[in-house]
């Protein structure tokens, strides 16, 4: 009952061959590999159109490394107030941008809404010498609270943010599950709605480490090789990341995993709804639940082996008495249903009359 | 009728004097010179201390070298959320602490609540390894929205600060307008409440291009001679920092300077507080009065010759109606009793009665 | 017959098996898993003292990370001329540390000599407010150009640095490589000789991606658990870094690993010091070999299926002829005794006649 | 008998009256004002072309910022070995620049040679995914070892620098000597000899404190008003750069200052090649006179008031014996020739016979 992260899992059968097999012999390093070149070329299937695509090990790498291909350090990123790139990441895209500055839009559920942007974009456009420029505009898909943005509603975001002449970046760690939530083309999601870079996550989805920077706007790849060099993140035996991209993409092997996880979130969602003590602030889209609880009930599903974090909820707009707390669930490929059913008979088991002493999500330092 | 900015105003007499008298002659270059030396000089006897002090040329100079001197990258700098460095600097913070965060806190007036500073203290430490370490709190005094914090005001916060390991910055580009505006001993509104480093202005308050960085914890000081230069703002001939330094703090003309400003300021505000079409969103307690007018009224003014910036009211709790704009005024040094007596007059006088036509601050790139 | 790079070649089968048992499972993600804790331990035990290391994907971020936590951007990195850090690694360094210098030392074979060592500090040190204060010695064991440092000549260096306040940091991508050519203790070739910080090599040693970065003096660790995260250098599912660590030093796989490289690169020493057209301009102490030959001999070689870089030679103080070119030969731990002498025995047959057309190392994007 | 910096000097007469009329009256802050506008209008004259135009402080900002809007973080700057962007900015490029690598090249009395140049640039195009992109040349004019590059000889070399898609930088902090010492027109040393971007000093030259950043690629400026004022550079009261750099090119008067140093500079030089004990490594081409002279000679001259650093010499190709030291000679606008005479004089007098016991110019914190 393991509801963590979807980083805690581990990495999936076919994703694992593909890595044993690819260590074997000699290749080409940092990314001149056959392997590498093939994950490139699937790629572009996947997305139908030609693109750049470069591979590193970790999420927060990919849009680092891609925000600091879309803005110089005199520019002002957009993004929601509550987005990981900027509150998860630890002042990475700072650190990729060489200083440039990150500017919180509100939004409901994590999504941006384009009356908040609109606000934002007037304050900086009214002193243009004293704030930076508007210069990217970064949407997740899915976002860090399980919601998708629907085509229209990027395209409408994304044709704002180009009308200001930024660009639009898309942080896609979670973009298979937002694939599968609406069954809808890659592209659809993609470049055809106005994404002009995004980061593609494989580690989350049963990958081991990796994920992919992906130019749509193939000028601004100018320097990516350097970039991404400099940063430490061209990888010297490339070909175990090609490897797992690879793997991942071949057979629609992605969005399997991706439609294993999204259901078991539903699975839960839906049982947690009919729980007596719990209830959902809004429903999940993809393999993220959050869920208001009542500490009694925290507390037992804790000691009965349940595994997930408190999360923080200012500026989601949910209201909790004291005797709550807020919390989220992530699924993922290895989540099963049998795993989701003994949690939810659990939960709807009568709970322990004593005082709560549950574990909260700080007391480690591991993260989501 | 010039009420633009502070910056607007020339240089006093006194400091002209000492500028030109510092001319002549040879001295040792970046900041060996004797007038540099008798200026440290003097800012230790004004705060009654040891210190070390620092001269450089600009405001967003003392304040990113100061941040930049008190914190690594990985560090979180709290100020509010509409605060100079914030909002004004371009991202100067983030380019002088090598890409650290700027966190916004609420508070009314511009001036940081302990409440909310408690609240964002709370979140960056609930996830240790996602977020920067809370490492700066900046406050202003006088700030942007020419509030002023009480000492008691300033000690609370600092020793939450404190508490947090956490270094206390002041941004004194009106820290005269403060000193005057309680009539209390330089040392009582930083040091002794806890200041560790701050930013001390001329410029705005007579001076022609000169401010200091102070350092009252001097460990902090370690490299600044080399954060200085490496940044272009070591002066080659730093004499004429010093001098401007030496004239503005002897015999107290740097407090006359700032009373008549601030004596302006309340004057121009008594005026308008009974002026049909205008109201005060709070009373000036330095030398920025802020006002909600109505667009006729604010058209005849300009009109007749009145100067001052339209500001950006988000985040102040001021509510306006559309036929009303929110506009800043500010008194310095050379603003005279009859300048805003003549002002008061017209706007006193019946407004016109065609559709208003007025020049927003916006369009020129002056700032302030 | 490939002598490409110890990075072209696979990895070892223990390492792989590992990282195969690693995915099955859950596990706390970025690092607080239990592969990571017990790789951990096994690098307290094999260097034989208390010490903070930190688990990467590629020795660039191991170095940028490294000396970004031992130096500010005000101070400046000491290195070989051709080291790594300096040459191949396209600003990483500069990047990590915030734009600190790197200052180039001469000395033979890629080894800083403690007389150029001393040049170089007293220009820095005779003007101090124009040059980055002296703050990090960068020396790396084995070297590029396949020395060593004697233990002796370590600690010459490590004390002359000390003796500046400088931080002794150590280039171990080969550090498997030098213990075996010494036959000392890791500890001998590391803290007891004055490193302060290390870069503890694994991936070029038969490892997927993986090395460390070590604090020996572990107050510089202080913030290193933010530094790597915001350079996206914390892996989420940090047990594949773990698991690679793991077995590497289980039962001194790493250093059989690295006696195999070593001995095949004296063995293709051997032989190549035999060859008539060519001749090694000094002898390999691990698994790098360097050569001088003959355009006619280097067509052959190429033609007949070995592979190897050119490389530039450049401060290295060698002369070379017109018809003559300077070769890198890198051996593995997948490098076989039948490959080595499969190559020589081509060498020493005869060359053809034909003028040559080599296929220069910087015919493709790959290095090394 | 100062002979210690151009920047030890004071301001000329013209230019501080500029700066006293300046000082009255309002004007809009950060370079809006009508001084500014003027100024930029003069400088488009004297280089007989359009051209952007920003007024800054220092010489260090005007290099670091005309560098950071040359290149990328991924650029490499070549420079000469000693030139003041290497050695004497305490890193001001690569804190500009977010950190990209100066590379020196070789050359006599500081003139980058296009054989070293080439040299470099083959190495790094060798290897291009591991080292920076060729992005710049910066050359100084007139350079730190008072030597100046003939219209042919910067031709020469921009027309290298621009065949690898590189731009030129001029460092012009003395560019006055160079004009007059050649008697060209400023359009001919600067873009009609292909340089793109260049420094335009007025400080070493009787300012107060002013530099230009002058684009002739207009193209380069487009955030630069973004990136001088995150960098601190935008100054408040702008009036007061703008009043010098009008002073300062009115009738000629920067070419008199510029004629009357370095007619001093030559006179200095020619009677200290006629005096036994000094000896000149190459004869004054502009405002700087540099001599190797025995340590008797050196310290009567100290002795008897003479005023001069000792200058480190490595890298220039002088061979000194341990009887004699190295010194730089700076004339400016106000140094006389009965100063230069009474120093000669005292020169060829008889040198006293007990040990030197000379101040060095390490000494005390100034520089040059």
């Amino acid at each position: 009952m393991q509801f963590l992260s979807d980083n805690a899992a581990g990495v999936t059968r076919k994703i694992m061959d593909a890595v044993v097999e690819a260590s074997q012999g000699t290749s080409f390093p940092y990314g001149a590999d056959l392997e590498t070149k093939r994950a490139e070329e699937m790629l572009r299937r996947v997305f139908e159109c030609d693109l750049s695509a470069w591979l590193v090990a970790t999420g927060t790498a990919a849009n680092g490394l891609a925000l600091g291909a879309a803005t110089t350090a005199c520019g002002a990123i957009f993004c929601h107030e509550r987005a990981h790139v900027m509150c998860d990441e630890c002042g990475a895209p700072e650190m990729f941008t060489g200083g440039s500055k990150l500017v919180g839009v509100a939004g409901k559920r994590g999504k941006v809404s384009v009356a908040a942007l609109n606000e934002r974009l007037a304050i900086l456009k009214a002193a243009p010498g004293r704030h930076p420029r508007p210069s990217v505009l970064s949407l997740a898909q899915a976002n860090e609270f399980g919601a998708v943005y629907t085509v229209s509603e990027m395209a409408a975001l994304a044709a704002r943010a180009h009308a200001e002449d930024m660009i639009v970046h898309l942080d896609g760690a979670r973009f298979a599950n937002a694939v599968v939530a609406f069954d809808k083309a890659p592209a659809e999601l993609s470049w055809k709605a106005g994404v002009d870079i995004m980061s593609f996550g494989v580690s989350k989805n049963g990958g081991m480490a990796c994920e992919a920077v992906i130019f749509f706007d193939q000028k601004l790849a100018r320097e990516f090789h350097l970039q991404r060099k400099r940063a430490g993140h061209s990888i010297a035996k490339g070909r175990f990341l090609g490897a797992q991209m690879r793997a991942y993409l071949d057979q629609g092997h992605w969005l399997e995993s991706a439609a294993r996880a999204n259901r078991q979130a539903a699975r839960l969602a839906a049982g947690l709804a009919k729980t007596p003590g719990a209830r959902l602030p809004w429903a999940p889209e993809s393999n993220l639940v959050f869920a208001i609880i009542n500490r009694r009930l925290d507390q037992m599903l804790r000691e009965s082996g349940g595994q997930y974090y408190e999360w923080p909820h200012d500026g989601l707009g949910c209201s909790l008495t004291p005797d709550e707390v807020f919390v989220r669930f992530a699924t993922s490929f290895a989540t099963t249903a049998d795993e989701v059913d003994r949690f939810i008979a659990i939960a709807r088991a009568r709970s322990p009359a004593r005082a709560p002493r549950h574990v909260k999500w700080r007391e480690n330092r591991a993260s989501a």
